[in-house]
């Protein structure tokens, strides 16, 4: 037998099986550096110890991380269990970010198999999992269910369960963790670099975040290397040349965070992801693509016992090759996705009020 | 009214205007790191926190960052508020550093607009800004002037001001900063890579830096965005395919410091940049370009009060695809600027005496 | 004279001198970050505090540095002063890893010159040295021999000294450096990733790694500055589309980091790189190559007074645009090393036992 891992296929999965996923990670200002740098982002907390510390958040002196940053490091940890052998990563569900996360920390995960489904052709089915990222005391710091398709080893083995799980279409507010300590009276719109408070938007509302950014074959490597994420496709061109693209492709959650640091001019006050309610790699983007990205307000929503502080539910969409003036969603068929989509991603981030 | 932020036309900007720029940015070990990837550079005091202990500019056991970090980091605070629309970064003068920067530090930036003129064709203009970047404390920590020509929003528009500032030569050898601190009692040479002394230098020596690096589309835009400059120029190759060269643009920081990195060779004593006393992107650069470098020697000058450290003013210019043997600077006309040269920049450090 | 530094030739040295190279290091946190974002690497031990301090090897809280880390760093100081004239890095030999380093230390490098032999062709000749780098109390961290071609400044010059030193096959077990305070007790497999133990390895197994990564002009470049490795050969295009390959040459160790975190699949609990017996860069890489590797295990050691740990002595070949199931290793004639080989590297690891 081989000592290099093959990845589990999707008649190894059972339904509750639970997989304590390798290698722990100790995150670092080496990690929150690499992360400005791959995706420029702007957002103040992340960005400085003393805008973290004037609204309670700061620890030892230090800002937290992004949140993205922290998503990619859980989901990395799961990609050699769960989607070595995945032919598409299909979606993500009721995802929420827990305590929030600082240099030094060390994180680890744990999924769950909560469903399983063949699919008609015997040749691949559908897995999901719930996955929790905790830090070194076991607090949670970002829990998701996602889905993805996976191959079979043998078309001819039986699956052991079958199961869809019920999954919700949103997180409800009153199920955002606010971050403990977190006090909004000395917030400072102009270091944040918005005037636009929770108040100011409108559910409905369209903004077009403007700004265009390529993407470089080594940026996306470094990035995917950076979260320790094995998946053969973002890597090897050797293979990938003979594959159905003809190309490395790159991993959405570089989309995704390439697509939200996009988003900081027009919702510079969303200073935390709190929920990831759904989204999905609409179409694969690859290096050389420029990305631009547009957002919806989807609704706006108070927080029980919060007057200082409201949440925003987002859609986020990117877009390859395309500037988002005219908010690109729907193909001409007006049913069909437009294919300059790459991203359409729906989350809530939390924004002071008035 | 959209949220995302279009940036200010010339007709926005009022003389005196004081401008506090958002994004406070926590400077860390991972961005010296990244600094040192990007560039090379090999200047001991930001190298090694036991050799700039030796010279008394340790804190917390930690080295302070390269000058150029901390410049860049400053710059790219002001790019969303002063030259979001610029067509051309034209010219620095008046540049000092302040007390050095250390990873933990935050720095913040603030300009005020000195001068304003308004161009012939109306459509465009100059502003002049002072910008200085401070730490948390509020010291200075770098503080220059800088000019960019900028687009007007309506070319009826009228200009409230219309004003030329004075602009200094250069800066006195009274007036630069010399570390608090800095003792040279202990100050090795074998460390620091170089056996050349502030005497050993003569006004009028030009050094040829030798080496080539030659620049990829990763690497700037890496850099540009650790700085959290948001230039579009320098990410969008969408649209700056169709723009004047059909390709982005290499932030001028990025050629500043790999120009300096270069000009550690024969230039290893160097270890502290005191002041930027004008400085002009003579041409622009691209990726796939080889830059060479090559420096004069303008002006060696005593400290008041200091028999270890002396002052050069040196002059360092930057070639593409050009080495830099012959030292070029003029075009076959003897009066423009040779087209490979795509910096020329007019400095000062301080260096150890004998 | 010229204040650059032309380097070293072959005349330059004298046998017995010894080289205190310039640019102490202090290597940080963000060495690390840029370390994964560069290679991928996943043992446990380098990835997270809390793993380091299970097995006793956490330092105020962080985790050593990954060892070959530690290597390039001290290979780098080298390079301005023993191999800016190499034709080529012909090899290494008697290589040992001492305590390990944490982020904060500061590295030095000093070189002996062991051996010196002029070419029959009075072009070039060897240069063999023994390096040792050293943290900022002293403690070795890496020694090494190594050799390389170095050409002459003048063909008529004479060699003061000739000697070939005699150099060990490898590092004896009773040689190896335990790191001080290592316990196994605690040692999770499953965190570490891999369910291998060093009884299951047999001297003959071999190992195909099975991933490949495709490397870019951006990540060997910058990965061979953050080690301030100044050889020309990586940097510049201009003066390579002239040279013998018409493009840069990638630093052979760059290949190396690689090949060994591809080798986590398959080797994942080997934590600990104990010893270079080996190693030569059997033919060049160049950006747009993707790497593959596989491993041989030569010897299985006992080591002394340990029944907790024992060592493993590798073969890991790395090839280019050739995947490695046939373990690809000489060429037809059966005699000559395969073409697509580009290392062929000979070190020891340390394995727990069950």
């Amino acid at each position: 037998m081989s000592k290099a891992n093959a990845g589990n296929f999707l008649e190894d999965f059972r339904l509750g099986q639970v997989i304590r996923h390798a290698t722990p990670r100790t995150v670092t200002s080496g990690d929150v550096a690499l992360y400005t740098a791959l995706y420029g982002s702007r957002f103040a907390l992340s960005s400085a110890a003393t805008f973290a510390e004037s609204i309670g958040l700061a620890r030892e002196g230090q800002a937290p991380l992004d949140d993205l940053l922290v998503f990619h490091v859980v989901f990395g940890k799961t990609v050699p269990d769960i989607s070595l052998n995945a032919v598409a990563n299909l979606g993500y569900a009721g995802g929420r970010f827990g305590v929030p996360v600082y240099p030094g920390d060390t994180l680890s995960a744990v999924s769950t198999v909560i469903g399983l489904k063949e699919n008609s052709n015997r040749q691949t089915g559908l897995v999901y999992v719930r996955t929790t990222g905790t830090n070194q005391h076991g607090a949670m710091v970002v829990e998701y269910v996602r889905w993805v398709m996976v191959r079979k080893r043998d078309p001819q083995a039986g699956l052991a369960d079958s199961e869809v799980p019920v999954l919700p279409d949103a997180v409800a507010a009153a199920d955002l963790v606010v971050p403990p300590g977190l006090t909004l009276g000395a917030y400072d719109p102009i270091q944040a670099g918005s005037p636009f408070f929770w108040d100011d938007y409108a559910a409905g509302e369209k903004i077009d975040h403007v700004d265009g950014i390529t993407i470089e074959e080594a940026e996306h490597m470094m990035a995917t290397r950076l979260w320790q994420n094995t998946a053969r496709v973002h890597f090897n061109q050797y293979s990938e040349s003979q594959g159905r693209f003809g190309r490395r492709l790159i991993y959405g959650g570089h989309v995704l965070s390439l697509a939200r640091a996009l988003s900081f001019n027009g919702l510079g006050n969303a200073f935390r992801v709190a929920a990831i309610n759904g989204g999905r790699h609409a179409n694969p983007t690859f290096a050389g693509d420029t990305l631009f990205a547009w957002s919806e307000v989807l609704e706006r929503s108070e927080l029980p016992g919060r007057s200082d502080l409201g949440a925003l539910r987002l859609r986020l969409v990117a877009c390859r090759n395309q500037p988002c003036a005219a908010f690109p969603l729907r193909a001409d068929n007006g049913r069909d996705t437009d294919p300059a989509v790459v991203l359409d991603f729906d989350y809530t981030v939390l924004m002071p009020r008035r």
